[in-house]
């Protein structure tokens, strides 16, 4: 044991200092004190359950803020949640530390996740701290809570249904091209723009009562929206078309796409939007496009689902030709 | 990307081929084809949450049978189930992989687990599968069913209260210290019988409905049985007394700890046993040893819950007087 690990606190007290305090209020976690959470369905409610990890170098940056890090991994789970419809009602955590770990960097991740809990309503139900030979390892179960029989899933999508996409496409993939030295942008206040989405996630937990009333499929948008429009296509046994021109950017990433042909394809293939993709039939898609809007959610329309081709969606470009694809999305893999 | 990656399947084959299998039968998973997994509680039950993370060298070693870590991750989330009284019903898996890793390494760890979906009745409802920077680490969130307010807590032992535990303690411990040299049985058969119980658990699933019926409290030992004992006497506000004559061991475990003071501190203090310690009204102890004897389980009288001291357990040795301990436990810290 060096100096170093000698002053750090253990597992025990490093969950009452730091975890403790994050499950306080919630019910059912008996303040990390007991081996297992209870979680009370209410009354005509199911369960939605969502897994995802993110790990350094690989869907994070180990250098980037402690505070910023632990967002990520708890609103990434969010977004999965809020495409079916859900509430979130709380979350467990695992947190596998590299052997460099200090209790500063703890810390500041506990507070990371303390302001996102009072941001989304939601506390912490359990979880496991343990050290882990190599790079830092989050993982997050989200449980959320849909009336019964509402969440709504990938398979739905119908022809003629209108494709929607909740706010603007690519700034992550754009700022994680940036971060690899692939794309050098002029404006440096572009670059931190960008930088921010894919810091920072905004799971659009709003949308998931207004997706539970018109969509008759959604999912979030995490491996790029090419590839994932393809995996509704898939479950759904339909086809779909969009028109490139369609896709809503940023000012940040239009600044960086436009006449870029590489900037458009990481902008349509690339990751990390966790927006929501929703197909509606065309009779209520104005609704459903107003509903968003009244509970903060710009969507937009991208295109429509047709009858089933090879399950992949066609995009057209700004001559009206398909765009050729070599890989359909982005894997954190 | 090297040639022995080109070769490696991505991280959507990997799924199809490797998971999607495992969550076949199972109800709200989707084929894990969606991006959450749906729950519906029976009705008039509740649902018990519970999540542990396993990396190499902390947890298991990295060299061990790919089914036997596959395993155990699934294993000492069960135990926790149980301990609670509740019916393990399915998981999540979370799977970060090492650079290094090789297909035909996935396929067997697969295969561990669909052995033991077939053993305990459950079903993969979710996951994620990344790479990680380090080594393998698995995190697995298990999910259980117990009949409303039928959840067992640590919190509910009371003066008077007879302490039992299941099975037999220590192996796993004495197996870890065989590992690091410490121990060296001369019998190479005692130090497979470890070897075995430290590899793969044995979560006492069965015991789950005679720990409702019967219990004030129960917990699963896995950070050693003295320190986890200190934990239902911190949470319940009372105090224990047991004596290491009654803790019950492995005929593998005799041979080693009779007569060694180090290797008895070991067993009471050593992790990984995955067992249940439980604590039950003095007028309810021999229906509750009756009933786990039907149910496949034997349980042993360790001693009593007392009024609240310190909220530490007390250890008779053999010569009557209180054992003294540096640490109370194991960390896999």
């Amino acid at each position: 044991m060096s100096a170093a690990e000698r002053r750090r606190p253990g597992e025990f007290s490093l969950i009452a200092k730091y975890f403790q305090p994050l499950a306080k209020g919630t019910e059912g976690a008996f303040g990390l004190l007991d081996d297992a959470a209870l979680y009370r369905p209410a009354s005509g409610s199911e369960l939605v359950l969502t897994l995802d990890t993110i790990a350094a170098d690989v869907h994070f940056g180990a250098d980037d803020a402690a505070e910023s890090i632990a967002r990520k991994a708890l609103r990434v789970n969010l977004s999965d949640l809020a495409a079916k419809g859900a509430e979130p009602v709380g979350y467990l955590l695992s947190l596998a530390l590299p052997d460099d770990w200090t209790e500063k960097w703890v810390g500041r991740f506990a507070r990371g996740l303390a302001a996102d809990q009072r941001k989304y309503g939601i506390g912490l139900l359990g979880g496991d701290t343990t050290r882990a030979s190599g790079g830092l390892t989050i993982t997050v179960t989200a449980v959320g809570s849909v009336p019964k029989g509402k969440m709504v899933l990938r398979s739905g999508a119908r022809p003629g249904d209108v494709i929607f996409v909740s706010g603007t496409i690519g700034d992550a993939a754009l700022a994680m091209a940036v971060r690899r030295g692939d794309i050098k942008p002029s404006d440096q206040k572009v670059a931190a723009r960008l930088e921010e989405r894919y810091l920072h996630p905004r799971p659009r937990v709003a949308l998931a009562p207004v997706l539970r009333r018109w969509a008759n499929s959604a999912m979030d948008v995490s491996d790029g929206l090419v590839g994932d429009l393809a995996h509704i296509c898939e479950v759904s046994a339909v086809g779909a078309e969009i028109a490139a021109a369609n896709v809503p950017l940023s000012s940040a990433a239009k600044s960086l796409a436009a006449g870029s042909e590489a900037a458009l394809r990481t902008v349509l293939t690339g990751g990390d939007d966790y927006e929501i993709l929703a197909t509606v039939s065309p009779d209520k898609a104005e609704r459903f496009r107003r509903d968003a809007a009244a509970a903060g959610v710009r969507v937009s329309r991208l295109g429509m689902i047709v009858e089933h081709g090879r399950h992949l969606p066609v995009v057209f470009g700004r001559d009206g030709s398909p765009i050729a694809f070599d890989g359909l999305g982005h894997t954190h893999f």
